[in-house]
């Protein structure tokens, strides 16, 4: 029985690792005030149809969509923000006195793309939404947040990309100066490209295959159609983050992949060498209008998502070793069956006091436990043989510089204490 | 747009005692010297047909069953022993030398059942496996586990119930049995019970439609078909749960509602008043064959999995409050638009020092303001006002005893820290 294409297991000596980054990410939270929602791992299919948008790669190709025993079209979720807002509006947030609505969500998304390196059908997600204020501050907050994360990780090649989108009247604009670049030689674009010209010209800035186009590079710039309240409203978040010492470059073609941003949109990279050929780390902005779209009263949103995979990636690119807890505080060795019953108890006083602690499961010989020990990387052995029970003693051997000494088996766990301490 | 029946959001508020309740489960996992394993959602439909076993009613009526755009059938995991088994088999962890491998997963987990209270189609699960000893003491560990659990939450009112199914032979003589006991009458029982009587009689026991009939009281007991080698197993093991001072109850007729089940089998239920009708917080059991089953060498198994939702039902039914952080480190208030601006560093400069803190983000006035930081239970508010601005200084309240400081506001986070210390 194999594994399901495209998707890992999460082995231990991995997973540790993925603890302490989920363990940091609840953290920062934390201290920014984000809390968290856990909506389910599917959605009526509808849902992402409208809010992602119908003409996304990912609505188009890569859902996983399917029919319960009740026959309803279901997906497993490909993203987090369509969720949030779905709860955000069916759970009423909009009428609560904390303004604005800060969530994280941090789980498994689904896409069905093309297995390749670094890239999974089922992959871990963290972000968050902020709903209900429009004050660029929140936007630099928010982008911060995501920054503090690798950075406080241990990441240092990273590169955060800004661009505005606008409002509704700046993109209307430029969708015009679009259509009017691109339509006289869409024919030399893909398929892909000749349906968006129609439905959403920007997304053809975001296409992978005609990335190399001449035609590209001429585009007309969103940032030269911005109405002054989006010009301004985009000037005050670059003042934030200039504030906040955060480090940014603006770049005019980033349109993010999903249909329901405007104003901010940001991206961060990795610049580490040999990172490989997908660098974004993380995307993120505004989407104004999408709890509207989604049945809620006219609220402005920004979030961000990052893959908890890629981050990885960008740790082993840089070389970061993550801090991960190892080895046990005792283990216990035996001689002989009622010594071996005994420590059945001990092992469980000792978990109870808070240590962690193992033994010999497997009928092994003495110098197997002690290898057993080595592998597990103990800082203790204690050692209980016929004799040392019958004398009511128990040796207890230091890992780190070999010293024994022999501790009344009674009062063993009151003294392990002190040790420890 | 609503959520799928028979799902929840979990929200602020909530998700805090969810977290919490992870932590110490990892906590004591560590302690316990199990590591955390991570599979996909979703499986091949067979590994759940193959190990839950083709006649239980998860894999008859309730499982997530679809074909995705590579036409395979995949499912979503109705629990989690089956994909811990399989992973074992595919990583080889078998041939690892720390013997038995000891795994703990937490996460959702999907049922197709009619929604009721506390039954939900999308339910997180914790559960662990030990894999790879025949070792009663392993059966004592895992049980003790599940207990330390609920204990350390605070729960009282508990009921741990074990049996044994016996090995192969047992089971083969308690069949006979029970097909010769209930063969004459099975036209009374329900139409899953008479094709149980084939296929697997002993879960015949384990129905809710005809638990009532009077031929399941005078059912055989599997106790009684227990061979000498069984027996002495089973003994071993409840020895070890009264070594560890964890007290339970034998009951013969604990039949677990899964196929791959034999020797030791284990419930822990509620004994809280008003905690409804569904007791039972946790089922376990060995699993000695399923390795096999799914394609490994023969290797003993163990382990427990329990539902979070009905934990937290529990810690509702004997009122127990969990210890949840609450309230914020700083709340900063400003007046005027400078000094507004200027806070945007400060409470930036707060976080990365490692408070929690928070400021306005909707242009309220300095009463709202302070009404915001009484409802997020601050501990400190900053007041900067234009004048404070002028003078470089800023005001600090503690809302615990009502004073009030000014400090410098160039080293307001350096003497911040200091107070908090």
């Amino acid at each position: 029985m194999n594994i399901p294409r495209g998707t890992q297991d999460i082995l231990p000596g991995q997973t540790e690792k993925w603890q302490l980054i989920e363990a940091k990410a609840r953290e920062l939270c934390e201290r920014y005030q984000y809390r968290e929602l856990r909506t389910p791992i599917f959605e009526h299919t509808d849902l992402f149809k409208r809010s992602v948008g119908d003409t996304t790669d990912i609505v188009q190709k890569e859902m996983y969509t399917f029919t319960d025993r009740g026959d309803r079209s279901l997906t497993l979720r490909p993203e987090g923000t369509a969720a949030a807002v779905r709860s955000f509006v069916e759970n009423k947030m909009f009428g609560s006195p904390n303004q604005p609505v800060k969530l994280y969500y941090m789980g498994p998304m689904f896409r069905y793309e093309r297995p390749q390196a670094g890239r999974f059908r089922q992959f871990v997600q963290f972000g968050v939404e902020a709903m209900g204020s429009a004050d660029p501050a929140i936007d630099a907050e928010v982008i911060s947040l995501a920054m503090s994360l690798y950075k406080e990780l241990g990441l240092k090649k990273l590169k955060l990309v800004v661009n505005s989108l606008g409002d509704k009247e700046s993109r209307m604009a430029h969708r015009e100066a679009l259509v009017k670049h691109f339509q006289p030689r869409i024919g030399e674009f893909c398929s892909d490209c000749q349906n968006r010209l129609e439905k959403n010209p920007m997304r053809i800035l975001d296409c992978k295959a005609d990335r190399d186009h001449e035609l590209m590079k001429s585009a007309p710039s969103i940032i030269e159609y911005l109405t002054d309240d989006s010009a301004q409203y985009f000037s005050k978040v670059t003042k934030y983050l200039t504030d906040l010492g955060i480090e940014f470059e603006v770049d005019a073609n980033l349109v993010r992949g999903l249909d329901y941003y405007n104003h901010t949109a940001f991206e961060i990279m990795s610049d580490a060498e040999g990172f490989g050929a997908i660098t974004t780390l993380c995307g993120g902005g505004r989407y104004n209008g999408l709890v509207e779209e989604i049945g809620g009263p006219e609220t402005p949103g920004i979030g961000f998502a990052l893959s908890i995979e890629r981050l990885l990636s960008a740790l082993e690119a840089e070389n970061v070793e993550l801090p991960v807890n190892e080895g046990i505080d005792c283990y216990l060795v035996s001689l002989g069956d009622e010594a071996k019953d005994y420590t059945v108890g001990l092992l469980h006083n000792l978990r109870m006091a808070g240590f962690s602690a193992e033994r010999d499961y497997q009928d092994r010989k003495i110098k197997a436990q002690f290898k057993a020990a080595d592998r597990m990387n103990a800082r203790y052995v204690a050692v209980l043989g016929e004799d040392e029970l019958k004398e009511k003693k128990i040796n207890l051997k230091s890992m780190a510089d070999g010293e024994q000494i022999e501790l009344p088996l009674e009062s063993f766990i009151e003294k392990f204490k002190e040790i420890c301490k």
